[in-house]
């Protein structure tokens, strides 16, 4: 079933993608609605990277990188290697010299659900791996993956071609068809909290800005000035 | 049940305090009898904060941000503000704009039985965050909780105005009754421990300082000299 | 059954271990036929720190840690002290007053299966710990363990006397009697990698380095132009 | 600090408490606003047991069983015994032979923040535990803790004398002071859910017994016919 | 964002999918090509339960149970009902009447990423559901999610009338399209087994059943009579 | 490195073996000093099963399950099959077609640090398996590992030939060396055991059957009668 190789994809432009990993992580995600970030086990080896680049997807065995290999031949300039292992597996699946390798074509960086090595020397040629363990368990030759498929990865979706803003907060995927949506939000979304910024800096708080006043008395919401005020009124 | 908010709570003055963040979180731990520690889940999101301040405590449901906003209102200088899920959740509760705001407002720090994003910018702004998760998972303003009723936080109780002292090693409760107890103990512990220091320095081991030769004999320690000693002895 | 100290043990020379520490766990573990690595949830305390030394063995009861007291003076310059609770503990066993002691001895770190505390101290002083949390939790000493037989840590049998070589991507044990094949191992590894380094710093790539072409082509590797070929190709 | 027993705390009659195991945990905790439950880590050693009991509490130092000892000459008929490490620790406390023990003094069940052994023999018996691990490991008899203090219990505040419920959905505290109120909580409960159910059983659905279907439509729900119809309205 | 509701989608017809159930997870599992497998986290709430059915997805919040009650309507008989929370939840989203709602409308099961209750009750009443945790904590009714939409479960994309076999070793998605070839391959399979197990039932074993003798010779296997002969062997 | 496989090993006699499974892995367990104790993470596949057996053991590569087959050749009746993967791994290595090809053999159950798969159906034929996860996920037949090497499993040494212990408790091993120790000691245990259990069901307790109350109260252990003694005491 798998050994299929899909060379290519539609990449977007870099520099329409850029302005997702100003916007970060958190921004993004919140601008298009809350969908696609990848779960939380997934860390940088290292603080302060922040991609954004085109997914190209690999899946590989379990302590098996030959799809590695093969797939960076297919990398070009702005690629985010996304890296799926078929059944859980945290094995150093990457260490330097496919750090070396793919920073060489201009790959962005790796997102890997599995474990990665050599991460002093990937931090110090500025290679950022976003991995689910660090372990530098090797791996062998023998069994084929697919790539350039679509794969889900920390639970989430990716299809080969859709953005990942990767940094400190995490890893997200932002499909294809939803860039533009995506840096139309995210830009409304850095101009509000700017605004909101600007008025949390005046001294305002979220219960006036946001107008949550009236919605939580409403709720039931009930003020008491201290705990005896409470227990009084608890008991009486 | 839940939407209540107490406003006040006894505060100690942070003069008073702050020898506790000095003493850190492994010395006062000593030093009130090994009690109050959280559990090694609570990470800080940056090395190298060390704080002290006044419990205000917050129960919130899973992925509702409502009662953080509430808080923000009734946080005072000092304050160290404990966020707890009503059920375990890693969701994204606090970022840079409650950052901002709490920061402005005098507050130390947050403990974060939950999910921490923004964390770079909460890095450069200097303001820590001890949590369970760095995840950017957004959350909604829906349902109630609490804010200044007394709970558990990573197995531990709090009340409202007790102590949190947070470091590298972890987070703390002093509860309020206990302070000066702490206070005293732990400036005890540091002279003792200076004084250990010193004879360590000097080339003693804990085997002489604490006296501990003796009663490990009595409990039956048993030196060979080597391998071949032991083999000979267990075999004979 | 326990409180059996052996003293010593045969230790290699510190100069003949080195470059152990220079060649790295990644590369070790390779060049020794992938055995010998410690499990993944062994960090560091801080990044940075690289080691080789001799392997001091220590069992220790759960929350207590008289045995290290009692290691503290077996130690000598170049051990690396490896301590195992013998069941699942995380408590605080080693923090800044074992680490000025075993510094002052010479003991290049400590692997932990078990909790540290006072990192930030032990960071500044430069005695780094390999452990499997940070946790506070002082311990007692009440109850024997054994310095010096052989145990597991982490999922590896580790004997006294052997390798130890730790750094940022984990903790490695060499066995004694092969310490002279993985120097020679390493350093053949070492300028393997560096030749395939300029390979790979030419343009040419793993498929091509390691000949893996026809191996995969042979195992059924299919390449598509883009995914439209691919479904046509799969309902064709 | 430790080393407190505190004899007798003020029970409850067992024919006042037993509605509550009839009610079941999953009930009670609904009826008292949810609050209570303790951690989903807790499972039985086998399934069917449903208790309920007077809260017996007591605290044991990591891998020592001392004070289990202790606290079976304080156990009175009806009593569910609390035991909670100082620190986590998933070592066998709890055995046969304590089993029988309890049982013979009318103890209904224990609930354990660690290890269970003999779990075979424990259910032949019929003497239920809900604990963290099943591990044979060994306990020491050499560190006090304390009995009948107020404690935490996986994530829950207990103090003796408040009721535990305990079943195969988990185990919830219920306050002494609460109790009445939770008896004729969960009596309102079982009647509201019964009614519900014949409801139910008639063809009756959730969004029509509750209510929901304007709150839902002004919260903006959407009804599309199929896939198709979505596709055409997202994209129209 | 969400509050879609998709009613309706295509089924398959059950007498169809019946002998999925029949040939059960891991062998259907094999027979697609080892795809589709749900987490290992997923375990049933009781044993010896084994269903198939076609895929009603839903997409719930963080302890929120809102379009359970909106999806109860839609199913129809031999659905199986797949329910993930927008972010990682345990609560107790699915009960005793919840259970007795579906099962009354011929719902085969429930496929549920967070926690179930009644869990007792479920089992009376034959109505299995395969979950993350067994956890009574309550859920509101706030915040609405999708139904019907495709979702990422356990690791696996689902889509609406996709089917779904889950039984003792877990849950496996098969995709609608892919149906027929899993009846086909499954049949083929079994009858495979069947071959091979009169084989083995014969005292053949796998090395010649499979033809791996000669594989595994040039890969380098090599047979020692006894441990001395492999020591003289490694040392000669 | 690998692909070792030593086809025999020192058995010891089933009939002098079986007290061992009599006795249980809690009490062997104590008998020989508290060693050899498997993690609790090592579950059976169903409940009940008691065995005990002479240890093969088997490395296999992550996600790959050929040294399984090599194996099933050199089993002998009253064989226990412990299995490690070389990397963590929790892929299904074992179903029932291995099950019975072992069973008919006489082996007697399987250890097994990954995933087990057609769980009823092993149970169905008695062929009791304990694993660290079940998951149906399937392997492959690419790479060597080892048989018959010593090898670590959930943290214990195992040597080909040591006898393995199992039940409903966990898993132990007994090195070959020791299996007269264990048997004699296990004897002498039972029967104090015996004794003692007759004491308790008399109604002695642990606090005079093991002679602790002066060593107790020596330590500091205080009683006091009430929660108002306590809170005078504590304060006057």
């Amino acid at each position: 079933m798998s050994g299929i190789v899909v060379r290519n994809f539609q990449r977007s432009a870099l520099d329409r993608l850029s302005p997702l990993a100003g916007a970060g992580v958190a921004t993004v995600h919140e601008a298009i609605g809350r969908v696609g970030l990848m779960a939380s086990h997934l860390r940088p080896i290292y603080p302060g990277a922040s991609i954004v680049g085109n997914a190209l997807t690999v899946t590989v065995a379990p302590g098996d990188n030959t799809m590695l290999h093969v797939a960076v031949e297919l990398c070009q300039e702005g690629d985010v290697v996304v890296v799926v292992p078929t059944s859980p597996c945290e094995d150093g699946y990457f260490g330097d010299l496919f750090g070396g390798a793919l920073k060489g074509r201009g790959v962005r960086g790796v997102v890997l659900e599995g474990g990665c090595r050599d991460v002093r020397t990937l931090h110090e040629m500025g290679f950022p791996v976003w991995s689910k363990a660090i372990f530098a368990q090797g791996t062998v030759k023998e069994t084929l993956g697919d790539i350039n498929l679509p794969l889900v990865c920390a639970g989430q979706r990716v299809e080969p071609g859709d953005a990942i803003v990767a940094d400190d907060d995490g890893v997200l995927v932002v499909p294809r068809a939803r860039i533009d949506e995506a840096l139309t939000a995210a830009a409304a979304r850095i101009e509000k909290e700017e605004r909101n910024r600007l008025r949390f800096a005046a001294g305002e708080i979220g219960l006036d800005v946001y107008g949550m006043r009236e919605k939580l008395a409403a709720k039931g919401l009930t003020y008491y000035d201290d705990a005896a005020a409470y227990a009084k009124r608890s008991n009486g």
